[in-house]
């Protein structure tokens, strides 16, 4: 896990002063590793799964390769605007101001049991906004998988009550 | 083919109005057929490429299934801003105003062999911008696949010179 841990890599100010960014591009550009991730992505999605979301934009990136890997159908949470069927949206508070995700409103149906992806747990508010979507949809979440988890930003109490898997911790 | 075709819905003036937009999100909630895609995408990358480049953000979901498939590192291609190291820029036009593409400085070297990957060729543009990048960093792009084409746009055109496979046409 260390080695996997050596992959990220931490970029000061970035996107702004203070910001340590944990870049994931080198751990998905190396294929051994992004092979790895994914499978222990797969050994921890619990039986009875059957939809996959994916966070844009990294959440794509490992979305897709497990969608692959575990014959799933990926359906995208994106930010507004960028879906064009009828989708159900969300609103939610940022540090400042605030963001709205969406997911097409027909690909959720009551009972669904939905795997929630995206690469990084900082604030848990997208997490936890997407969480918001599928269940307004009637789906409810029963894994929510992270390459990295920021512990000093606490993203994990505002997932309380969902079973948060997260590989990496920083 | 027919039966893939159909799991691609157009959708009427979307983003604006007069424009036909062609929605992936019923393939790739199917996971047949987004199984389907990839094992032909894997099929028709030539011997000897060495690198993955996917284009955000549409392109991260099948670039990110394809590097785990062909077992290649994935390489993203980002808008303007989203990369956290040092990158190579390009910016080119659209139809209104110009866009700004970035890659990773650090990820190209000289005589890499590069697929490119999307998830639709409208004008060619955004392709034809990702390769100049990949060249600029010393990489040659030998492969450039697209889920959909849409052949009255001619995007093939702009990317005369290129060895270029789409899968569906519309």
């Amino acid at each position: 896990m260390n080695e996997l841990k050596s992959l990220i890599r931490t970029i000061p100010d970035f996107p702004r002063k203070g910001i340590l960014f944990r870049d994931i591009t080198p751990l998905i550009e190396n294929p051994e590793a992004f092979k790895y991730v994914i499978e222990i992505f797969a050994k921890n999605i619990p039986l009875g799964i059957n939809k996959l979301v994916a966070i844009e934009s990294r959440g794509f990136i490992f979305g897709g390769a497990l969608a692959l890997k575990n014959h799933m159908g990926f359906i995208p949470v994106r930010k507004s605007g960028k879906l064009p069927g009828e989708t159900t949206k969300i609103t939610y508070d940022l540090e400042y101001g605030t963001d709205t995700l969406e997911i097409h409103k027909d690909v959720i149906r009551k009972g669904d049991r939905v795997v929630l992806i995206d690469d990084l747990l900082a604030t848990g508010g997208t997490a936890l906004a997407s969480c918001r979507l599928i269940e307004k949809c009637g789906g409810r979440v029963k894994k929510i998988l992270f390459l990295i988890e920021l512990d000093e930003l606490k993203g994990c109490e505002k997932l309380k009550g969902y079973d948060v898997f997260s590989l990496l911790h920083f």
